[in-house]
């Protein structure tokens, strides 16, 4: 079997010398384990903080391991009663072109609803991520205003796509006029900034002010950065916020938002009474099933839309992460390996 | 009538040339107004806010304006239907010895239910706000660490008191072995921290952590500075910190958790999944009646305690509030005026 191993950790953005792929022969799975012909592999913004030796919500990768991912695929050998061989699974197998793990981590996927590759994106973790966080968090109402970063990605789109049948305004924020296109034409968002055209916190405060003449009721985060800094000031009295992600610092980044006082953010919360929850998905896990329920029907049906990006092949699952690090990416990354 | 008002706007912690007391005529009170002869005063940090021209949830108080304040005192003359000459209302009659107010915009306080200062007090705004955020949003559960800080303030001592019969282990942050003993003493406190003997963030963090074993699950905030530098490392997973005044940083004093950078927080909101909620009273006030249904028997009882501390006559209002900013009071600052 291929994989590709975490070679040294990065300082800064990663590159190819992070990267290392080896061959190794395909183990046997063990009792209660399958083994996965991976078809699809998920490249998520999460994986950057795995390649950091700092405390977070999970554990580092170690150096020489396999880097994390979520991947779908077809069991070969199933050592469980949860699969038989030919059934598709998803799970955490890694990068790599075969995965073998506990059949009680993995779910099954029915690849006669939608494509299987739909199971890492808008029906996946990204889409259950913005559903979760939306649903438990956001009350959403119609009339109000919510701005979400990464409009495109899988989980902003999701977020934006929600709001939107919610009865809210709906901003986004993605890099370059491409993705602001695809989020206002594909993703039916009110109106989507550019925010390689407003590089600064005061930029972006302006070009959102200009959009959310109302304020801003809730604000997804993704992205953290100028983006932010933008936001936070034109947040409105009980506004919410949702912490998800902060892409814009995963490397190091700093800008006048990441060195805000707290002291000055404290007075923001007290003036404003708003509410800020951290996000992370595997809390609210145990709805994943009311998720699909509802959401499923809703793609297959086209109520709502998902865009993916597909490279092809193993090899360059560095380079398309790499690249979606920086934005690179139109949809959510996949990577076809089987 | 005498009255206080602004004298000039402070910069850092206020002095005597920031007040000047006057001596007006008594006005008459319009329609739907009422005149009061004020017996007693409160006396609250947030009125700090108030002397600085800083935008916030409330307007600021002019210079030559009087100083504003909640107090409560006799009916002299009503032009409304609501209040009866003899009835006792609490209104906001600012610093001064009478008062003149829209009725609707007063509370009628029953004199036989429990002495009247306590409507400023464990009965009044500050009592509400306690129970008010501490119902809204700590969710909290037998079992859960809690920490609040001003200890043996009116909003410290029910946030601490609530928590405890909600099952929590409560740990106060004071000012002074005085206070601390009041906190353990009379409010029943697990264990109460002198944060005048761990002046860092750091020396707080290793205060707390012996004493919150299990880590914190909830934080009231009252105060900033060094005790919340020392909370957030401490926070658990899922924790809810709750702002409802910084007292420490009103007069723009600065430390290591004020310039906390906003990226290193945002990082701590995501890895523990936080939940921040700003409180501001005002935004409750439907539920007040509920609150003096529940709380008000429990005071009576004895079941809930409070403390106040009387500070006599108008003219020692000034001095009573520096010192109470400097933590010099013990339990709820009040001014007996009548």
């Amino acid at each position: 079997m291929k994989r590709i191993v975490l070679a040294k950790r990065p300082e800064g953005p990663p590159s190819d010398e992070n990267f290392r792929l080896e061959e190794v022969d395909l183990p046997e799975p063990g009792e209660g384990e399958i083994l996965v012909k991976v078809s699809h592999m998920s490249l998520d913004p999460y994986m950057r903080g795995r390649m950091d030796d700092v405390k977070s919500y999970a554990a580092p990768v170690p150096v020489g391991g396999t880097m994390e991912a979520g991947a779908v695929g077809t069991v070969l050998k199933s050592n469980d009663p949860k699969f038989a061989e030919g059934d598709t699974a998803f799970g955490m197998f890694g990068w790599a072109d075969h995965g073998i793990t506990k059949a009680k981590m993995c779910r099954k996927v029915d690849p006669d609803a939608a494509p299987v590759s739909t199971s890492l994106g808008v029906l996946g973790m990204p889409g259950f991520t913005a559903w979760a966080g939306m649903t438990a968090y956001s009350d959403m109402k119609p009339g109000e205003t919510l701005v979400v970063g990464a409009a495109t990605g899988p989980v902003g789109s999701m977020v934006g796509q929600l709001a939107k049948q919610a009865g809210c305004r709906v901003v986004g924020v993605a890099g370059g006029s491409d993705k602001c296109k695809m989020a206002v034409e594909t993703f039916g968002f009110d109106a989507c900034i550019d925010h390689r055209a407003h590089g600064s916190a005061a930029e972006m405060r302006e070009a959102l002010a200009a959009e959310c003449p109302d304020g801003i009721d809730i604000y997804f985060e993704n992205v953290g950065g100028p983006t932010l800094g933008g936001v936070l000031p034109l947040m409105n009295l009980n506004g919410r916020i949702i912490i998800c992600g902060m892409i814009a610092w995963y490397s190091g980044a700093q800008d006048d938002t990441a060195a805000m006082p707290l002291q000055r953010f404290w007075r923001m919360m007290l003036v404003n009474r708003l509410q800020v929850f951290g996000l992370l998905q595997t809390d609210h896990v145990a709805r994943f099933g009311e998720f699909l329920k509802e959401v499923a029907p809703k793609v297959a049906s086209g109520e709502i839309k998902y865009v993916e990006d597909v490279a092809e092949g193993l090899e360059n699952a560095p380079s398309a992460f790499m690249s979606m690090l920086k934005g690179g990416n139109r949809g959510k990354q996949v990577v076809k390996i089987g």
